[in-house]
């Protein structure tokens, strides 16, 4: 058994616990600072207006760059780094489905057909994840799964951490109390496994939820020490893990990832969130699955999903549970990875823009010169065509000063730093 | 204004309910009345085997013949005739997603990115159907939407018709009482507006259920009596009106069709559920919509539902919102119903089958010549590949003795008439 190296090996757990900091005046959302204004034209002023409206219809999260560019064609959309995603992925699923599909005449069978239903899916997961059927709940995107078990698992009171992916809170039930465990800029977002049992201690929830890597900051949580966690959480009703972003979080050698799917089996209050969104670059298709026990699993199918896998999706299980399809995908997660790792170097090398560290494919950065985030980001979107996101809407997050920038092929992240480079400097 | 004609122009409320008729012992499900039985040959009878397993896990629904297709090879399945669909609309779908999408390579767009949000899609359609987009809630299928009305609005007590689709009461809460209206064969499966109208008055459901055309016997509510009925129904606090095949039913001059959608504004306890599987053969796109009062589509909403379209779903709601493409279904939706007429009568002269009035894209056959509806279902499965759906486990039925058959294009109907002349006669 090779044990895992953590990302600090000398990691100390604090005797101390500074609690919520829920003083932190930018939780409240208060008026925002003053910037340095950008001069738009009157063209460029027109789009940003009509992208506003379109943000302001999405609510807390931005507008997919489809309906940017279906709404707003003149914008001239170049690259999505809004999107958290793999695009030689996307490739390779593209690939795969022209040759067996498309090319032999077989799409209008996923078209027209009802696919299969939801745990028919699930049988086929379980074979080649080597995991029961009955602990697999296949959903309509990750996004469905969340606020499955939210609805229906989770009683008073949740805990995330703040900065967090916001339909953990979003999606809480009315009567679910949510406390937060604010990660903090001045410790470059980490995660401190000692504070965060103080406050589980102190607070009792009977849900706690641990992205991993964490969106939108892409801190990761060693794999040693989240075993370690889940030891100490064992009595917490619910844990959710969400290792959406796991895929490009390397430990140890050879760009090994470490996810704890397997725990499902020793830790019963487990469960383990999948998206196929983002680490295979197929949003479109809404395809995710979580791993829990099965009586849990049983629970959420008594609220239905029936046939929620689309034929599309369908046919992405069906690949994803080829050794062939899996061998060719782990060439393409490599390869971005290294193309992801010199982009973030390259990013936190530009002046003005403070890069925090990440274990994802996306880096949360800090402006730095008086520039605020929302002018950055239509700058880029109007003059350059780069969609990018603000996290002026990000709870945990100073208003204003912070943006989330995606990685993308090596052209695309090439082109996202000349831009950069030429906007803020 | 045209004033509908209905389909019985002398249609008489009866002044006398009979009431459920709860004794019929079909409701609970006795043990199979012996049948005549076929002989199968040690593969056939090993092919069965294998089909009634796969049934067995699909509960109360029938495997899809994309999982048969899929799991038994063997089978080679010509005829899926189990589904229910329009195969030209989904032929003059598949043609623009070639022609506008795959052709020009823009397919990648609608895998790799995000679709648009739940509210996005239901303010396009808003703007097509004419109705406010806050009237609209866009679904994962209809079955979600069934599921979610099921889980959110309906309170201590469902009235539905029997024979039905079964989520409307297989998806009920635990803490819900189902109660029925048993359609009678010995009125073939009519509906009776008075008998039902006393149903309710006794029972004070806060649910009702109207699948019109229903499924699985086809029968259909005229427009006019269901306008009557649903002034009957205003105290009950939720009337559901499922108009998944209303496409195929048609009424008046012209082949049209009379949707009670926009009787949403008269009504606010009225909720139209429109699948769009069936009428525009995409059941593999997983899209259906439905239209309430604003109010109820926010509690909806309050469950989730951020993310719930894929990027083909989004792609055919665009298409469904284009005058040319709804000129060209027109026409296919023409073609299809005067096939399936010509099905349907040819269906009714096959000794041993009496095939009950319907309005829908299906017919419900029963078998008069001792053959139980199992033996003719695996029949026509392993023998000519034609996938029928056994009613046995159709609550309200009484079981071996009802087939549901689907219309197909012309060659396909043929195919059906054939085999089944042959394997009844």
């Amino acid at each position: 058994v090779i044990v895992p190296r953590t990302r600090e090996p000398g990691h100390k757990f604090k005797p101390f616990a500074l609690g919520l900091g829920l003083s932190a005046p930018w939780l409240h959302r208060p008026p925002r600072p003053a910037h340095r204004r950008v001069n738009f034209n009157a063209r460029e002023q027109a789009l940003v207006d009509r992208i506003k409206r379109l943000k302001k219809e999405a609510g807390s999260h931005s507008p997919s760059a489809w309906t940017l560019a279906k709404q707003i064609p003149e914008l001239r959309l170049k690259v999505d780094a809004c999107f958290l995603s793999n695009p030689y992925a996307t490739h390779l699923f593209l690939t795969h489905l022209h040759r067996e599909v498309i090319r032999p005449r077989k799409l209008r069978a996923l078209l027209e057909l009802y696919p299969s239903q939801n745990r028919v899916i699930a049988a086929k997961l379980g074979r080649v994840l080597d995991l029961e059927p009955d602990s697999i709940f296949v959903g309509n995107g990750a996004v469905e799964i969340i606020q499955a078990i939210l609805h229906r698992l989770t009683r008073q009171k949740i805990l995330v951490n703040l900065p967090t992916f916001s339909p953990y809170y979003e999606f809480a039930r009315p009567d679910t109390q949510v406390v937060f465990n604010l990660l903090r800029k001045e410790e470059e977002f980490r995660f401190d496994p000692a504070r965060y049992l103080e406050l589980v201690r102190r607070e009792r929830p009977d849900t706690v939820v641990l992205i991993n890597p964490n969106n939108p900051d892409g801190g990761y949580i060693p794999y040693a020490v989240m075993l370690d966690l889940l030891e100490e959480l064992r009595d917490v009703p619910n844990v959710i893990v969400d290792e959406s972003f796991i895929h490009f979080a390397c430990e140890g050698l050879g760009y090994a990832y470490w996810s704890v799917v397997d725990e499902v089996r020793r830790f019963p209050n487990l469960m383990v969130v999948k998206s196929m969104s983002k680490d295979f670059g197929v949003a479109g298709i809404r395809a995710g699955y979580a791993v829990m026990a099965p009586d849990r699993v049983r629970t959420l199918l008594d609220n239905g999903y029936l046939w929620n896998s689309s034929g599309l999706a369908e046919y992405f299980f069906d690949l994803y549970s080829r050794p062939d399809f899996q061998e060719r995908y782990e060439r393409e997660r490599i390869r971005f990875i290294r193309n992801s790792r010199r982009f973030f170097d390259a990013l936190a090398r530009i002046d003005g823009l403070r890069v925090y560290p990440t274990h994802a494919n996306f880096a949360l950065a800090e402006l730095q010169n008086g520039l605020s985030a929302e002018d950055l980001v239509w700058r880029l979107l109007v003059r350059r065509g780069i969609y990018t996101r603000t996290c002026d809407d990000k709870r945990g997050l100073e208003p204003g000063k912070f943006v989330r920038i995606a990685a993308r092929n090596r052209p695309e992240n090439s082109y996202i730093i000349r831009s950069l480079r030429r906007l803020i400097g």
